[in-house]
């Protein structure tokens, strides 16, 4: 039996996996198709944003200096040149003491450096702007360049492309980007006793929820799941399916029975194929200690306990970290009750989360770990780490949304 | 001009939308395609769960009379009837003095009502079991409808459908599932001076920022997005372009050019349909001012500010909480420095989230709002509700992730 010959820490075992997790593919995308994709290109300012000097206000365009020492009882004269429109280039040039009238996003006519929002001044007769208020320069406008500069470094690659970035984008002209490809991800079931969910399982059988659950999970990670028939503990069989995954994904991840027969064969597969390196076997982490890891060339297999339960929670802190692209998944609670914890492995302990005079509180769900409604109550889970005795009562840790 | 007649305050806009959102409608997929889809059903426990008494240990069934008083010094001693195999029926009756093996997730068999971990026996030939430490009856084992009771309700219509969510439903055996269709939301950009991204605007003109950030804002919450061209600022090209988009969604997202004209022109549109209500013009909220709503039958149009800032934040107050099926966008955070704010309006101020002591601190982008990069910068946005003058640094505050 290939019995958990090394057991490795939580944080070892990510390390193994990241080393050696396939590299991402880049495609090119229309930016319309881009949202919550991760950018695989650097993006440098393109032009000056804007492109030229706008008015922020509704008012008149002026020199600054004409406007020095104006007030309600002694406001400046300027003279009235006209307006600029909306959408149009400023054909006006405003020599001293002359004005023109800017609407909000309207374009600076050469000459004039600040605008006088149309509340502080009055309009007398067709010719003449009575100004009460005085305006430094630059005031009530934005330079040309002031929201982007030509040639800066706006984004780095393995940026995620949200709604504001897409926006962002756009308004640079740029029409197509690079992205990295989804990973492609196969999810195999394995055990004797596991039957499709909608068969009636006989005594002793259960339905094979892990396939369900985990293509589901990786779709939630921005991947693409691809699910195979269950097999049976069968070398033959099992490497079979295996090959034809592999072929087919970037990623495998393969749900072992509860049996300890089926686990040694997987690894005996798997290690049966050239290119193939057992990177570890057993993990410190309750739950999920029967968790294997194995490269093949560039490939990935992640072997998951059998329990559902477990088997997710494993996905959720080993893989979701490396595949999930948004950072958003992180909140700091209080912990409700004292949870006790083994020194000498990382505990995974899933929360209700509720919230009270502000404050977000983590409530752990303390019932048998076997009960499949448990994770489905929880809202998110926090980490014990490798060292620590348990928490106490109202301490804030971080939990992860999941 | 149709201008603000009576501006509305946040939350009354929120509750008239509200109330005349049109009714998601409703399909029916397989389990495999509903993740991150909203439940339209209730569902109601099929059958027990487990459907046995099962083990979850590895260990031995007895009698849990039959190991009271055992120690180190004193096992019990039980005859060995054989062995339940993992995935099959507990075809052995066990009577007092008896015990058999069990493994993890194994039936019990009838007779028994307590598992001893294999830990504390020891086996004695080929007929007898020692058992050193006592076990009550119950103990390391799962009763059959402990996780689920047949009839039990489980879940409530409007669910959101997570990994672990899906992962239960497959473990009832429920393989297809009622969900609600997500909505089809059309997008229309107006304004004479809008050019399409891929055009170099000339001098006056800017490129169609809108089109492509809501896009992706309606994709992000979960809904399907249509984007039309440009309209320009022409009553019968916009209104056979409105038409054209109501016919094809369910909601309808316009946002206007700065200039005052298209608004007006936008509301003349609108309410020249049969069966058009103007829900309210004008917003008492920063930024977003010139927001409106025109119910139009069954249908929900929802003009937004034609700044690109201010329209992406108005889609994230007003339309994502409505559109976006999980709640797990809210954070506490702490502000980084005092933020004024006027009493008599809403104000939603884009913040930057930071770590630091376990902490989540919100330090407010309070640059130029026209700055296309602050929304690009921005991974929250803080709400400074109607009545409120400002908070001060050190507050805690909720944060909307977007």
């Amino acid at each position: 039996m290939t019995e958990f010959l090394k057991v490795v820490k939580y944080d070892e075992a990510v390390a193994k996996i990241k080393q050696h997790f396939p590299v991402r593919r880049i495609e090119r995308l229309s930016l319309l198709s881009a949202s919550g994709r991760l950018l695989a290109q650097d993006i440098i300012g393109p032009e000056d944003l804007p492109s030229f000097d706008r008015s922020t206000v509704d008012g008149y365009a002026v020199r600054a200096e004409d406007s020095f020492g104006s007030s309600e009882s002694l406001p400046a004269y300027l003279d009235y040149q006209g307006e600029v429109k909306m959408g149009e280039a400023a054909g006006i040039k405003i020599e001293k003491g002359q004005c023109c009238w800017v609407p909000t996003g309207g374009m600076m006519p050469p000459g004039t450096d600040a605008m006088v929002m149309v509340e502080y001044t009055e309009r007398l007769g067709d010719d003449t702007i009575l100004i009460y208020r005085p305006v430094g320069p630059g005031e009530n406008l934005m330079l040309k360049g002031e929201d982007v500069k030509r040639g800066q470094s706006l984004f780095k690659p393995r940026k995620v492309l949200r709604p504001q970035d897409i926006g962002f984008l756009a308004s640079l002209g740029i029409n197509t980007i690079d992205v990295y490809q989804p990973y492609k991800i196969g999810i195999i079931s394995t055990g004797d006793e596991i039957v499709p969910i909608d068969i009636n399982p006989a005594v002793g059988q259960v339905r094979d929820v892990n396939t369900h659950a985990l293509a589901s999970a990786v779709y939630c990670c921005g991947s693409i799941p691809c699910t195979y028939p269950i097999v049976k503990d069968d070398f033959q069989a099992l490497k079979a399916i295996v090959l034809k995954a592999l072929e087919e994904n970037d990623i495998l991840l393969m749900s072992g029975g509860s049996s300890v027969g089926i686990m040694d064969v997987t690894i005996d597969v798997l290690l049966s194929i050239p290119g193939s390196e057992l990177l570890f076997h057993g993990l410190a982490i309750k739950p999920g200690k029967p968790t294997l890891a194995v490269r093949v060339n560039e490939k990935m297999v992640i072997g998951l306990p059998g329990h559902p339960v477990s088997a997710l929670m494993i996905f959720s802190i080993i893989c979701s970290p490396l595949l999930k692209t948004d950072s958003s998944q992180r909140v700091t609670v209080k912990v409700t009750q004292n949870i006790a914890s083994q020194p000498g492995r990382d505990d995974f302990v899933p929360v209700v989360l509720e919230e009270k005079d502000h404050q977000l509180l983590g409530r752990p769900l303390l019932g048998k770990s076997g009960l499949m409604s448990i994770l489905s109550l929880a809202d998110a889970f926090i980490h014990i780490p490798y060292e620590q005795q348990g928490i106490l009562a109202g301490s804030s840790i971080t939990a992860w949304l999941f």
